[in-house]
Order: structure tokens, then sequence, then C-alpha cells
């Protein structure tokens, strides 16, 4: 197989349709990429230190706004907590306590509260909203180097948005500091090979690619994905019509079930004004 | 040289310090993670569509909270919309307008409206922090896949936070509809090799990186790090204290100078309700 049917194999499985532009040059980074699943089930192998270490350097070379490097990361890998992390994320599997380790991804200002105070300044730009979504991007950006680094070492991943059904028990089990925020988790380990999950399709490119003007969104390009996700989940005996459970995602219920309706005062008691 | 001399002089540049642990197993993966920096003079070389296709697959192959994929982007190559876009940035540089190919990376919830409205449902979740928050998240995550497909190409990329600075003025340039939230530009291209700038050093990784607890910030990290980026800088006749600009970008002045203060706004006429 040469590295474009590579490719070709790897779009097609991303899209869940056959691809109708050229891939051009390819590589093993693409590979990586676009061979990512989100891995639920672990070997019972630990992930080193050095490992851990090299997967964090990864996250640190990421771009950061300007310099400012506000996010920071602790590394859970004892047994009790990762337990009760378990429960934070309320999840149908127990990947988060049998997970060699999870990386709990902080908006972090402790630094920069430390030197305002050496130098008797403000940090008025805490009161801005701009300053919290750049923290939210910023973990986003640095997670994923993170994620990459770990898959590109033959480790699995699976982010857990679930850590901010209860962002307060989370600061209290890893000792956050009320200013420190823990936005999300990503869990790290070897992945069991019997866990029946692939490449789960995407949108079609189309939906999501504009060319110098945005367009509105395109009901057919709509309609050809929830066949896409379909065909992919029938092969695991399932079946989801993607648009019904999206929308359902997206009622106030979710935000209820899940508790993140107290998202907010977390980032109030941290110290974000979010004007 | 083998790969882990190569290893630990990518992991020396990136602390600005000799390395006190060892890499582990390293790949080319890791190698273009750890050799990023950002790219701001480009070569006159055009970047294909077949290329920013596979940025984009690469994006699209990030992992999405729920699945629900509420990121589109907009790659503008026209010469005015990218010359309109550099007015908006403010940069000192022209790396905007110049560049081949810029990404803006969207919070886009088009598609969930055109399904909640044929379903006769609410998007109540946007009415909380957590849907913005994890907008801002999911762009990150998204756009930085992108930044290292990219760079596996040998592309250039430079992340444009500044398009915050007027985003109704990019909405207005991209045709976006209101509820389309331009958050992040990633500008791309085929980085001109005279242009002098290096890996830049990130904090040690000890104030960074917690294991299972959280610990106070360090002064002597601190200080550490303000002495490795002034040697950085030094190599290019400059000087930095990292410690001093940090507070300086953290003061109210940042935001008022930059016009950020209307980040809020933009996502009130956009439909979150951010309780």
């Amino acid at each position: 197989m040469t590295i474009n049917d590579n490719a070709r194999e790897l779009l097609n499985a991303r899209y869940g349709t056959e691809l109708d532009w050229e891939p051009g040059e390819w590589n093993d980074t693409l590979n990586v990429i676009l061979s990512h699943r989100s891995v639920r089930r672990w070997l019972d192998e630990p992930v080193s230190e050095e490992q851990v270490r090299s997967i964090v350097a990864a996250a640190q070379s990421a771009p950061s706004s300007s310099n400012k490097q506000t996010v920071s990361v602790v590394a859970v890998q004892d047994a009790e907590i990762k337990k009760e992390l378990q429960v934070v994320g309320r999840q149908m599997f127990n990947h988060i306590e049998t997970a060699p380790v999870v990386l709990i991804w902080c908006i972090d200002h402790s630094i920069a509260r430390l030197l305002a105070e050496r130098e008797g300044k403000e940090l008025g730009a805490l009161e801005y909203f701009d300053e919290a979504g750049l923290g939210f991007l910023d973990a986003g950006i640095m997670s994923q180097n993170a994620a990459i680094a770990a898959e590109s070492m033959g480790l699995g991943t699976v982010y857990l948005g679930s850590m901010r059904n209860d962002m307060e028990r989370v600061q209290e089990l890893l000792h956050l500091p009320t200013h420190v925020v823990p936005v999300v988790g990503l869990a790290i380990g070897h992945p069991d090979p019997t866990e029946r999950a692939g490449i789960k399709p995407r949108l079609p490119q189309d939906a999501v690619l504009h060319w110098d003007a945005y367009g509105a969104p395109r009901p057919e390009l709509i309609d050809a994905y929830d066949t896409a996700l379909d065909t992919y989940y029938s092969r695991y005996g399932q079946h989801q019509l993607w648009s019904h459970q999206f929308v359902s995602r997206l009622g106030a219920e979710s935000i209820i079930k899940t508790n993140r309706r107290l998202v907010r005062r977390v980032l109030e008691k941290a110290g974000f004004g979010l004007r």
C-alpha cells in the first residue's frame, strides 16, 4: 500500500464516504492525526513518568496567547483520586478510574497573581470575558498537542468534558485553589485492542469549510452525514440519527442533568469578571 | 545524530536549559510538535486547495464534545479580505495580509438552529456559560490539529488571537451571520527561512505540571524562566523580562487597547446566554 492509498483510506473512513478530492503530500503525523479514535478500554499497563513528561513537553510546545502560559496540568495517577473523578464524570464506562493517568487541564493565573502582588499591579484583564474565553481556547490548543503526542507514542486518549459536571469537587480532589479552574480532562493509557470502536465519521468537509465567504448550512449535507454515521454505528449493531441526538444534546436538559449550570459560578469564584 | 539526541536537543531548546529527565521513545510527530515556532514571514508560494483540505480533514479528526461539531472554518485566500483582516489584527508585522491562507475558526450553531427549527425544539444549552466555554475549547482543539498538520507538511503557522480585536468586523468581512462567532485565526504559508526566530523557551515543566495534587507556584522557577527567555531573546539583540511583561499583558489596559471588551457583546448577539 502506498502512502497515498493509506491517506485515501483514512480520509474515506473519516468522512464515511468516498473522497472526491485528491490528498496531496502525506506523512506519518497526518496518519496519527487522521487515525484518531477515542479509547475507553485500557490494558493493565502503566504510562511511565517519562512518557507523561514528553506529553506535557509537547503540550507546552503549543502556541500560547501572548506567551502568557496560563494553563497548568495535574497528572492524576492515584487510584483513589481517579475513582472520585470517575464519580464526577458519571460515565457509562469506567474509563476514568481504569486509565493509568488522567491529565486535568486548568486555567491557572497563580503565577500572574504572585507577580502582580510583587509588582503592586492589578490583573484588570481578568474582568473581561475575553480572558476566560482565551483560557478555554488555550487549554484546548495545549491539551490537543498532548493528545497527538500520546497517540504518536501508540497510546490511546479520551477527553473528559465531564470534569465540568462538578468543577468544585475536582478542585477539592486535586487541592486546586479556587482561582485555578479545571476545564477538561484527558485520560491516557494503552488501548485494549478488543474494544470495538473505529474512526468515527465527521460532517462532510463542505458543511464545515467555507472559502472566503460563509454559506448557510445545506440540508443535503446533514442528511448525508446522518446516513454515514448510521452506517458506521450499524457495524456495531447500533443505530443513531445524529441530527436528532445533536438537537437533544443542546437542550437545556443536558445542562441541568450534568450540573454544568455551575460552570459560571466557578469562573466567578476564580476571579473572572466575564464582562 | 540518534533520534534521542534529537529529542534532547529539542527539549533543551524548548525549556532553554539542560534537560534533567530522560526522554523515552521518540518519533517524527514529536519532532514536528516540539519544533514549533510561530512564523510571520512567508515565501511568495501558494498553499494549494488540496493542502487546505488535508489540513481541515486533520482538524475535523480532532475530538469534538459529544460529537456536536459546532466549529466551522473560513479559509481566506482573497487578497482584499486578508488586507482588511490585517487592519483588524493591528500587528507589528504584515503576516496576515501576506499569508497565502488565513483560517478563521468559528463557533457555529447554524446546523443546530436549522435542525432545532425542523424539530420544533429549543437550544436551551446555549443559555449557559458551559456551551460558550466549550466552543472556545473545541475551537482550540480543532485548530491545533490543523496547525500540527500544516507544520508536518513543512508549512509554517501563526495564531491570530487578534481577530478578537473586532469580531463584528470579521463577521462582516466573511459574511458570517451574527450567530457565528469568529474566535481565532490561523495564518498558514511557506516559512521564509531568513526570518530570525527559533524555538521559544517555555516555563520549566515543574511550574506547569503537578502530580496528583496541585502545588503553589515556586518563585525560583519563575526567576529561572526569566533568565532562560532573556537568554533566548539576547540572541536576537533583544531583552525581555517575561514576569514583568506578563503582568502588564494582564492589565485592563491590554483589553481596552485591543478593544476586546466587546467579545462578550458578540457572544450575546450570537445567542449565548452566558448564565
